[in-house]
Protein backbone atom coordinates (compact mmCIF):
# COMPACT_ATOMS: atom_id res chain seq x y z
CA UNK A 1 0.00 0.00 0.00
CA UNK A 2 1.58 3.30 -1.15
CA UNK A 3 -0.33 6.56 -0.56
CA UNK A 4 0.08 9.74 -2.33
CA UNK A 5 -1.11 12.48 -0.27
CA UNK A 6 -2.09 15.88 -1.39
CA UNK A 7 -2.78 19.03 -0.22
CA UNK A 8 -4.28 20.58 -3.41
CA UNK A 9 -3.59 24.79 -4.18
CA UNK A 10 -2.76 26.62 -6.96
CA UNK A 11 0.02 27.96 -5.91
CA UNK A 12 1.65 25.26 -3.63
CA UNK A 13 0.68 22.13 -3.15
CA UNK A 14 1.94 19.54 -0.29
CA UNK A 15 2.64 15.85 -1.69
CA UNK A 16 3.71 13.25 0.99
CA UNK A 17 4.03 9.37 0.06
CA UNK A 18 3.73 7.05 2.54
CA UNK A 19 4.37 3.00 2.42
CA UNK A 20 2.97 0.30 4.40
CA UNK A 21 4.83 -3.11 5.04
CA UNK A 22 3.40 -5.03 7.25
CA UNK A 23 3.35 -3.14 10.34
CA UNK A 24 5.90 -1.19 9.52
CA UNK A 25 4.87 2.83 8.10
CA UNK A 26 7.54 4.79 5.92
CA UNK A 27 7.77 8.08 4.38
CA UNK A 28 9.39 7.70 1.47
CA UNK A 29 8.92 11.05 -0.21
CA UNK A 30 7.37 14.50 0.95
CA UNK A 31 7.79 17.87 -0.22
CA UNK A 32 5.90 20.99 -1.75
CA UNK A 33 5.00 21.55 -5.92
CA UNK A 34 5.45 25.29 -6.51
CA UNK A 35 3.55 26.29 -9.05
CA UNK A 36 3.11 29.89 -8.69
CA UNK A 37 5.20 31.09 -11.04
CA UNK A 38 3.53 29.01 -14.06
CA UNK A 39 1.52 32.02 -14.65
CA UNK A 40 -2.44 31.81 -15.67
CA UNK A 41 -4.12 29.46 -14.23
CA UNK A 42 -4.37 27.00 -17.01
CA UNK A 43 -0.51 26.75 -16.93
CA UNK A 44 -0.85 25.97 -13.15
CA UNK A 45 -3.21 23.36 -13.58
CA UNK A 46 -1.14 21.50 -16.44
CA UNK A 47 1.81 21.95 -14.84
CA UNK A 48 0.21 20.69 -11.42
CA UNK A 49 -1.10 17.75 -13.45
CA UNK A 50 2.39 16.61 -14.44
CA UNK A 51 4.06 16.94 -11.08
CA UNK A 52 1.69 15.03 -9.02
CA UNK A 53 1.32 12.50 -12.17
CA UNK A 54 5.19 12.08 -12.10
CA UNK A 55 5.16 11.36 -8.14
CA UNK A 56 2.00 8.91 -8.42
CA UNK A 57 4.52 6.83 -11.14
CA UNK A 58 7.74 7.55 -9.38
CA UNK A 59 6.80 5.68 -6.44
CA UNK A 60 4.51 3.28 -7.83
CA UNK A 61 1.27 4.32 -6.00
CA UNK A 62 -1.67 2.61 -5.42
CA UNK A 63 -3.71 5.26 -3.10
CA UNK A 64 -4.53 9.38 -3.65
CA UNK A 65 -5.50 10.44 -0.49
CA UNK A 66 -6.92 14.34 -0.63
CA UNK A 67 -8.77 16.79 1.65
CA UNK A 68 -12.24 16.65 1.15
CA UNK A 69 -13.17 20.42 -0.32
CA UNK A 70 -14.90 22.53 2.25
CA UNK A 71 -16.52 25.90 1.66
CA UNK A 72 -14.51 29.36 1.59
CA UNK A 73 -15.84 32.42 1.83
CA UNK A 74 -13.75 33.52 -1.25
CA UNK A 75 -15.70 31.89 -3.80
CA UNK A 76 -13.27 32.12 -6.45
CA UNK A 77 -10.34 30.94 -4.41
CA UNK A 78 -12.79 27.48 -3.68
CA UNK A 79 -13.34 27.33 -7.31
CA UNK A 80 -9.59 27.67 -8.06
CA UNK A 81 -9.28 24.67 -5.86
CA UNK A 82 -11.63 22.26 -7.50
CA UNK A 83 -10.30 23.01 -10.47
CA UNK A 84 -7.34 21.29 -8.69
CA UNK A 85 -9.34 18.32 -7.40
CA UNK A 86 -10.79 17.74 -10.68
CA UNK A 87 -7.06 16.87 -12.18
CA UNK A 88 -6.33 14.45 -8.93
CA UNK A 89 -9.50 12.89 -9.31
CA UNK A 90 -8.54 12.07 -13.30
CA UNK A 91 -4.79 11.24 -12.05
CA UNK A 92 -7.05 8.64 -9.85
CA UNK A 93 -9.15 7.11 -12.98
CA UNK A 94 -6.86 7.50 -15.13
CA UNK A 95 -3.69 5.40 -13.01
CA UNK A 96 -6.56 3.40 -11.16
CA UNK A 97 -5.51 4.93 -7.70
CA UNK A 98 -8.02 4.38 -5.00
CA UNK A 99 -9.24 8.26 -4.08
CA UNK A 100 -9.68 8.85 -0.56
CA UNK A 101 -10.85 11.73 0.32
CA UNK A 102 -10.87 13.75 4.36
CA UNK A 103 -12.25 16.40 6.14
CA UNK A 104 -9.52 19.07 7.53
CA UNK A 105 -11.14 17.64 11.01
CA UNK A 106 -10.91 13.90 10.49
CA UNK A 107 -7.41 14.25 9.27
CA UNK A 108 -6.59 16.81 12.15
CA UNK A 109 -8.57 13.78 14.53
CA UNK A 110 -6.74 11.13 13.13
CA UNK A 111 -3.52 12.59 13.36
CA UNK A 112 -3.31 14.63 17.02
CA UNK A 113 -6.37 12.67 18.47
CA UNK A 114 -7.87 16.14 18.21
CA UNK A 115 -10.69 17.28 15.46
CA UNK A 116 -9.82 21.36 16.01
CA UNK A 117 -6.09 21.30 16.61
CA UNK A 118 -4.20 24.08 14.95
CA UNK A 119 -2.10 23.43 12.07
CA UNK A 120 1.05 23.66 14.17
CA UNK A 121 0.01 21.09 16.84
CA UNK A 122 -0.80 18.82 13.38
CA UNK A 123 2.53 19.46 12.16
CA UNK A 124 4.43 18.76 15.30
CA UNK A 125 2.51 15.61 15.66
CA UNK A 126 3.96 14.90 11.97
CA UNK A 127 7.64 15.53 12.64
CA UNK A 128 7.92 13.58 15.54
CA UNK A 129 6.27 10.50 14.18
CA UNK A 130 8.63 10.59 11.46
CA UNK A 131 11.61 12.31 13.24
CA UNK A 132 11.94 14.43 10.66
CA UNK A 133 12.77 18.49 10.63
CA UNK A 134 10.42 21.02 10.00
CA UNK A 135 10.31 21.24 6.24
CA UNK A 136 9.67 24.86 4.48
CA UNK A 137 6.51 25.12 4.12
CA UNK A 138 3.03 24.18 6.36
CA UNK A 139 1.58 22.49 2.87
CA UNK A 140 4.37 19.67 3.21
CA UNK A 141 3.25 18.71 6.47
CA UNK A 142 -0.06 19.03 5.82
CA UNK A 143 0.20 16.55 2.91
CA UNK A 144 1.76 14.20 5.06
CA UNK A 145 -1.06 14.09 7.91
CA UNK A 146 -3.64 13.83 4.55
CA UNK A 147 -1.51 10.63 4.04
CA UNK A 148 -1.06 9.79 7.63
CA UNK A 149 -5.21 9.90 7.98
CA UNK A 150 -5.68 7.69 5.38
CA UNK A 151 -3.53 5.17 5.66
CA UNK A 152 -4.93 4.79 9.67
CA UNK A 153 -8.37 4.73 8.07
CA UNK A 154 -8.25 2.34 5.11
CA UNK B 1 -10.37 29.00 -36.31
CA UNK B 2 -12.26 26.38 -34.91
CA UNK B 3 -14.11 26.45 -31.78
CA UNK B 4 -15.12 23.58 -29.17
CA UNK B 5 -17.77 25.15 -27.02
CA UNK B 6 -18.52 22.96 -23.75
CA UNK B 7 -21.73 23.54 -21.30
CA UNK B 8 -20.16 21.79 -18.49
CA UNK B 9 -21.87 19.64 -16.01
CA UNK B 10 -21.38 16.29 -14.27
CA UNK B 11 -24.17 14.68 -15.39
CA UNK B 12 -24.64 15.99 -18.57
CA UNK B 13 -22.25 18.43 -20.84
CA UNK B 14 -22.96 20.01 -23.89
CA UNK B 15 -20.82 20.16 -26.99
CA UNK B 16 -20.58 22.10 -30.01
CA UNK B 17 -17.83 22.91 -33.13
CA UNK B 18 -18.25 25.85 -34.67
CA UNK B 19 -15.88 26.57 -37.74
CA UNK B 20 -14.80 29.86 -39.19
CA UNK B 21 -13.75 29.90 -42.66
CA UNK B 22 -13.75 33.28 -43.86
CA UNK B 23 -16.60 34.61 -43.40
CA UNK B 24 -18.70 31.73 -43.17
CA UNK B 25 -19.76 30.03 -39.99
CA UNK B 26 -20.65 27.05 -39.98
CA UNK B 27 -22.21 24.17 -36.79
CA UNK B 28 -19.91 20.74 -37.56
CA UNK B 29 -20.71 19.02 -34.76
CA UNK B 30 -23.08 19.71 -31.53
CA UNK B 31 -24.32 16.95 -28.73
CA UNK B 32 -24.34 16.48 -25.07
CA UNK B 33 -22.42 14.02 -23.51
CA UNK B 34 -23.81 12.07 -21.30
CA UNK B 35 -21.99 10.76 -17.96
CA UNK B 36 -24.80 10.43 -15.68
CA UNK B 37 -24.26 6.69 -15.85
CA UNK B 38 -20.41 6.64 -15.41
CA UNK B 39 -20.95 6.04 -11.62
CA UNK B 40 -18.68 7.56 -9.16
CA UNK B 41 -17.93 11.36 -9.39
CA UNK B 42 -13.97 10.18 -10.54
CA UNK B 43 -15.38 7.72 -12.95
CA UNK B 44 -17.47 10.71 -14.47
CA UNK B 45 -14.42 13.23 -14.38
CA UNK B 46 -12.78 10.21 -16.23
CA UNK B 47 -14.76 9.70 -19.13
CA UNK B 48 -15.49 13.32 -19.61
CA UNK B 49 -11.81 13.94 -19.93
CA UNK B 50 -12.03 11.62 -22.56
CA UNK B 51 -15.38 12.69 -24.69
CA UNK B 52 -14.31 16.07 -24.50
CA UNK B 53 -10.37 15.40 -25.37
CA UNK B 54 -11.78 13.08 -28.61
CA UNK B 55 -14.15 15.51 -29.94
CA UNK B 56 -11.17 17.83 -29.68
CA UNK B 57 -8.66 15.74 -31.55
CA UNK B 58 -11.11 15.06 -34.18
CA UNK B 59 -12.22 18.03 -35.39
CA UNK B 60 -8.75 19.56 -34.97
CA UNK B 61 -9.95 22.11 -32.56
CA UNK B 62 -8.05 25.53 -31.94
CA UNK B 63 -10.24 27.27 -28.98
CA UNK B 64 -11.75 26.18 -25.96
CA UNK B 65 -14.48 27.86 -24.70
CA UNK B 66 -16.75 27.23 -21.51
CA UNK B 67 -18.63 29.84 -19.12
CA UNK B 68 -17.49 31.18 -16.58
CA UNK B 69 -18.15 30.03 -12.99
CA UNK B 70 -20.74 31.83 -11.11
CA UNK B 71 -21.96 31.11 -7.59
CA UNK B 72 -24.70 28.03 -6.88
CA UNK B 73 -26.06 28.10 -3.38
CA UNK B 74 -25.46 24.39 -3.20
CA UNK B 75 -21.63 24.22 -2.67
CA UNK B 76 -21.67 20.75 -3.56
CA UNK B 77 -22.69 21.23 -7.34
CA UNK B 78 -20.75 24.30 -7.42
CA UNK B 79 -17.32 22.32 -6.33
CA UNK B 80 -18.38 19.45 -8.49
CA UNK B 81 -19.19 21.87 -11.84
CA UNK B 82 -15.07 23.09 -10.67
CA UNK B 83 -13.53 19.69 -10.76
CA UNK B 84 -14.95 19.66 -15.01
CA UNK B 85 -13.73 22.89 -15.53
CA UNK B 86 -10.23 21.52 -13.76
CA UNK B 87 -10.12 19.48 -16.50
CA UNK B 88 -11.58 21.50 -19.19
CA UNK B 89 -8.25 23.56 -18.41
CA UNK B 90 -5.82 20.32 -18.69
CA UNK B 91 -7.12 19.65 -22.28
CA UNK B 92 -6.38 23.46 -23.08
CA UNK B 93 -3.04 23.32 -21.51
CA UNK B 94 -2.32 19.74 -22.79
CA UNK B 95 -3.23 20.60 -26.89
CA UNK B 96 -2.41 23.59 -26.85
CA UNK B 97 -5.90 25.19 -27.01
CA UNK B 98 -6.68 29.24 -26.59
CA UNK B 99 -9.26 29.51 -24.11
CA UNK B 100 -11.71 31.64 -23.03
CA UNK B 101 -14.35 32.04 -20.95
CA UNK B 102 -17.28 33.59 -21.00
CA UNK B 103 -19.95 34.71 -18.29
CA UNK B 104 -23.95 33.27 -18.87
CA UNK B 105 -25.04 36.82 -18.90
CA UNK B 106 -22.19 37.47 -21.88
CA UNK B 107 -23.62 34.39 -23.63
CA UNK B 108 -26.54 35.66 -23.56
CA UNK B 109 -25.76 39.10 -24.65
CA UNK B 110 -23.84 38.33 -27.62
CA UNK B 111 -26.79 35.45 -28.95
CA UNK B 112 -29.56 37.54 -28.34
CA UNK B 113 -28.87 41.08 -27.81
CA UNK B 114 -29.79 40.67 -24.32
CA UNK B 115 -28.36 39.83 -21.23
CA UNK B 116 -30.80 38.48 -19.11
CA UNK B 117 -32.65 36.62 -21.64
CA UNK B 118 -34.15 32.92 -20.67
CA UNK B 119 -32.92 29.40 -22.25
CA UNK B 120 -35.28 29.25 -24.56
CA UNK B 121 -35.30 32.40 -26.10
CA UNK B 122 -31.25 31.68 -26.42
CA UNK B 123 -32.10 28.09 -27.36
CA UNK B 124 -34.47 29.84 -30.57
CA UNK B 125 -32.03 31.90 -31.48
CA UNK B 126 -29.63 29.45 -31.85
CA UNK B 127 -32.00 27.04 -33.73
CA UNK B 128 -32.69 29.98 -36.58
CA UNK B 129 -29.38 30.92 -36.78
CA UNK B 130 -28.25 27.55 -37.84
CA UNK B 131 -31.29 26.29 -39.55
CA UNK B 132 -31.22 23.24 -36.73
CA UNK B 133 -34.06 21.13 -35.06
CA UNK B 134 -34.56 21.54 -31.74
CA UNK B 135 -31.61 18.65 -29.47
CA UNK B 136 -33.01 16.78 -27.01
CA UNK B 137 -31.81 18.59 -24.61
CA UNK B 138 -31.02 22.08 -23.63
CA UNK B 139 -27.40 21.48 -22.72
CA UNK B 140 -26.68 21.50 -27.01
CA UNK B 141 -27.88 24.77 -27.61
CA UNK B 142 -26.54 25.64 -24.81
CA UNK B 143 -23.12 24.81 -25.76
CA UNK B 144 -24.25 26.14 -29.38
CA UNK B 145 -24.28 29.31 -27.89
CA UNK B 146 -20.90 29.64 -25.89
CA UNK B 147 -19.28 28.72 -28.65
CA UNK B 148 -21.14 31.16 -31.04
CA UNK B 149 -20.02 33.90 -28.14
CA UNK B 150 -16.31 33.07 -28.49
CA UNK B 151 -16.47 32.84 -32.01
CA UNK B 152 -17.92 36.68 -32.18
CA UNK B 153 -15.88 38.16 -29.58
CA UNK B 154 -12.62 36.82 -30.14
Amino acid sequence: MIILGVDPGTRYAGYAVLKKEKQKTSLVDAGCFDVHKSGELVNKIGDLYGLVLKKAKEHNVTHLAIETPFMYKNAGTFLKLGYVRGILYLIAYQNGLKLSEFSPAEVKQAVTGYGKASKEQVSNMVLKFFKIEKPKRDDTTDAIAIALCALWRL
